[in-house]
């Protein structure tokens, strides 16, 4: 088992130099130098006859070195709450998937939603010069995260002092509500956590209320913190699932939940009571997150384009990074809050069962 | 909204300085400078004095500058395939947990098992200097790792030429196809990839082999890539799950799945055929994944123990970066692998249904 400790050994010592790769080329070590930090300054002809001799001499380019002489990192902070909320794993995943196109690569905290370990995080970013941060945990006021000396971008979180991307929650919920009006629902629920009205996601009580008031149908708001592991949702949603069965038995159901993981456990107790989706509950989440087809019964949901979600806020933090490149920093004096579209998906369970049936 | 715009500017220019620190407490900078990279050479009055310099003065120090001083980047690069197995996401989450209290931070990708995505994603890590590697993708073979310059560990996968830590596979396998034995099924199912021998999870199959035989019970091997997408996985499974109700009718199936994440797959196609576990199907999965216990039916698993795993392959790794900081560097020459004991978790899939029910 020798083998490792050779290979790495002969590894330490064939360390390639700008110095190599001039000799090899014949151009000044400036110039190299360029074609790492400015290759466009280059002809195409200069820079392919020096990309041939990176490739042959296996040169390794020292990031740090690079980062002493232009500043630039390359490096995205990103702070999530946990990967226990499905929705949550999406998005990071597809979040540094389109960084890594864009030639980022990203330092990942997970705060657990406790703000003295984010703030910690926070700081520990800052001092690795990040160019850029995205947050999509929840606990630290955006008014702080404005004073970073860094671009910050959030998504789905209070965003009243920073730029931020989100889905369009409010549209999301008239979208779902009238959706449980359009198939003949009698009573209308929602159930979410006790969100401040500063939340994106407060968007989607607001659309749930505007749609129940408007049909002049029966409506409840469970509006209690559901917490995010299965368990404790499980334990805050069995109480809400009770009151439901005593106070609305007999009438059409409409039940709006703010998000899959907890559509997915409220769809368990009643199927785990019932061993069926009885006829008169009708069930949508939010999200379309894995848990909404990988469920027995795959469920109706609201879809949240995370790809794109993704996509616009690397857009947009990047076009800040950029800015802050210029020799006369460009430093956006306005905030700019994106929101994009959610679409409806109907699933089985708010398939409208007609005479046809 | 000119507020932002206003902080930062006013932040940019209140950067306090090691000479700031040096004035403040009246220590020379050199001694300011043996604080940040030698805590311990100096007295502990003297250290209480400048962190509280560096508290009210709000010093941020700058991780780079240090990193040029010592070399230590504190930065671990993390490799994942993907975060769409439950399993991947728990793993990382405990291991950005662990290691956030050893004080390192994480730059990780996802490799979506692209070999030449991950080549890229390596060489990207080692440029950044990264002080060590955890491997939890599959595609690159271990020899390559090995000559990388730095140390590694893997989890999961095959580890012939690096230091690994791994779930004992083959217990687990034991245990599972042990307790469906135990329960008294007729034919014992094994579902799984189609494994290389080289990679710790054919220890599954090695136990399922071994019982199956000991048992003289007639039984059955399903070896064939499923995929990761819960589609690719249920597609897959489908043509599996028609060859078991076609062969095996009438008698006391015990199944014993790869992963939960295919596990659940396969017991949703039983409970939508039938509405519910048949007393002849009992399913057992492997990870413990949040899956097992979120299905509307809990299934039994074999217990894999990531938090264990994240904290013996930290504790190894510092181990291994921690020997490479001394003068005379020391690089063990010989190679180890931790395996980490799995337990049998029994929930109602796999329920003894005795006279007294």
């Amino acid at each position: 088992m020798l083998y490792w400790h050779y290979e790495a050994e002969k590894n330490m010592k064939k360390k390639v130099t700008f110095a190599d790769l001039a000799r090899k080329t014949g151009f000044s070590k400036t110039t190299i130098s360029r074609y790492f930090n400015n290759a466009d300054s280059l002809s195409l002809e200069t820079q392919e006859i020096i990309r041939a001799a990176v490739e042959e001499l296996g040169y390794k380019e020292n990031k740090l070195a690079r980062v002493l002489a232009n500043g630039r990192t390359e490096i995205i902070g990103v702070v999530v709450p946990s990967l226990y909320m499905h929705y949550y794993a999406y998005l990071l995943s597809h979040l540094l998937q389109v960084g890594e196109e864009y030639g980022y690569k990203f330092i990942v905290f997970f705060s657990d939603e406790d703000r003295d370990t984010e703030k910690k995080y926070l700081s520990e970013l800052m001092a690795y010069n990040v160019e850029g941060l995205i947050m999509i945990s929840h606990v630290t006021p955006s008014k702080e995260l404005s004073k970073l000396n860094v671009p910050v971008i959030t998504i789905e979180r209070e965003d009243q002092f920073v730029n931020s991307v989100n889905a369009n929650n409010y549209q999301g919920g008239l979208m779902a509500t009238r959706h449980l009006v359009d198939i003949g629902c009698e009573v209308l629920i929602h159930i979410n956590g006790d969100l401040l009205t500063t939340s994106p996601a407060y968007g989607r009580i607001r659309g749930f209320r505007e749609i129940a008031e408007k049909s002049g149908l029966e409506s409840r708001e469970y509006l209690t913190r559901l917490g995010i592991k299965y368990r404790d949702i499980r334990e805050n949603m069995i109480p809400i699932f009770e009151d439901i069965e005593k106070n609305y038995s007999g009438k059409k159901k409409g039940i709006f939940v703010s998000n899959d993981t907890s559509a997915n456990v409220l769809l368990n107790l009643i199927l785990q009571k019932y061993n069926r989706l009885p006829d008169d509950y009708k069930l949508i989440g939010f999200d379309d997150s894995p848990i909404s087809w990988e469920a027995v019964m795959p469920f109706s949901t609201i879809r949240q384009d995370t790809r794109a979600i993704a996509e616009d806020a690397m857009e947009m933090l990047v076009r800040m990074m950029d800015g802050r490149k210029h020799r006369i920093p460009i430093i956006s004096k306005s905030l700019i809050h994106h929101v994009i579209d959610t679409e409806l998906i109907i699933r089985s369970t708010t398939e409208k069962k007609e005479n046809n049936e």
